[in-house]
């Protein structure tokens, strides 16, 4: 049996970190490139930052400390979860650069991946699929990321997704192109 | 090919929760499982109360507020790792028993085996093997558990491991027993 994906992904964990405004689009192409990973062979795992303040981090609430412990949580996990071998992936909208710069010391610089998912303020507030950006409007969030608190897009990103260009399955090319340039995935044969 | 112990694996995940009092032996034959299972193709990852103080939980203290909190997130993140597909051993003093109770319904209860680990505090005290029991009894670690905190016995744990008693191997054997007992491994092939 040659070696597969799976090989490969065993060999090679790492961490692919969605980062961008709420409804920019990261928990959905995400999910879309969980489920690919897996068809490919690859352990994987999806790490949602929304899921986990209602797990791990139902403690916290939204002041810039806050967010920056639950990055830091987030990131810590990811870290456990390449530890035993997966590809992890993380949507959450981790606004400042300053925590990502520390969760990527933390996962090893060659090993984290930040994929900016970067769609305009005007096409997320359209979008506002939970209607957040509404009740933030409405002076009834505080400290809601592009309203009133900001968002540092990143500055040298592994890659960049403009999520309102282009479809889910072309996002998930994208990130797959990626990890195969980086060695985390095997090349595409060549046709026959 | 046929169904061997990683498809059994990947499709009945669960959590091994070894809880004792430092220095019982937990981590060891945790770790020894660790091995064993991997060696049986099985997904599995060992979460260490310890190395989890560095990372996770490296904001928090011995308070029994703060251990609750701890011993919490462990949880979570067990879970977490049993969501996506894997055994997860865990070794945590984790002493009292509301905590234990909480995780054990944050795991769903038959997904949850809690190992005692059983050693005589004389026999613990005695290893002592990073000196910690000779700090406590000095008076120079408060609220030591089994010294000036209690720890609160397992009275219907899936498992009692006398490790005062028995050798690394016999351990990690009683373990794989009951998980082939509760099927989260193939049963023993009879002999040719």
């Amino acid at each position: 049996m040659s070696a597969g994906p799976a090989v490969a992904n065993r060999k090679r964990p790492c961490v692919v970190w969605f980062t961008g405004l709420s409804a920019s689009g990261k928990s959905t192409p995400a999910s879309a490139l969980e489920a690919e990973l897996r068809r490919l062979g690859a352990s994987c795992y999806l790490l949602d930052g929304d899921a986990l303040r209602r797990g791990l981090s139902r403690d916290l609430g939204y002041s810039d400390d806050d967010r920056r412990e639950h990055i830091r949580r987030v990131g810590e996990i990811a870290r456990l979860f390449m530890d035993a071998g997966l590809i992890v992936l993380v949507a959450l909208i981790s606004p400042f650069r300053s925590d990502r710069k520390a969760t990527r010391e933390l996962v090893a610089g060659d090993e984290f991946f930040e994929i900016f998912v970067d769609a305009p303020l005007e096409v997320c507030e359209q979008r506002d699929p939970k209607g957040l950006y509404r009740h933030a409007r409405a002076g009834r969030i505080p400290q809601f990321t592009g309203i009133d608190s900001p968002y540092e897009p990143p500055l040298a990103p592994e890659l960049r997704l403009a999520t309102a260009q282009y479809g889910i399955d072309e996002c998930v090319e994208q990130v797959l192109a990626l990890l195969r340039r980086r060695e985390r995935l095997p090349p595409l044969s060549p046709g026959p």
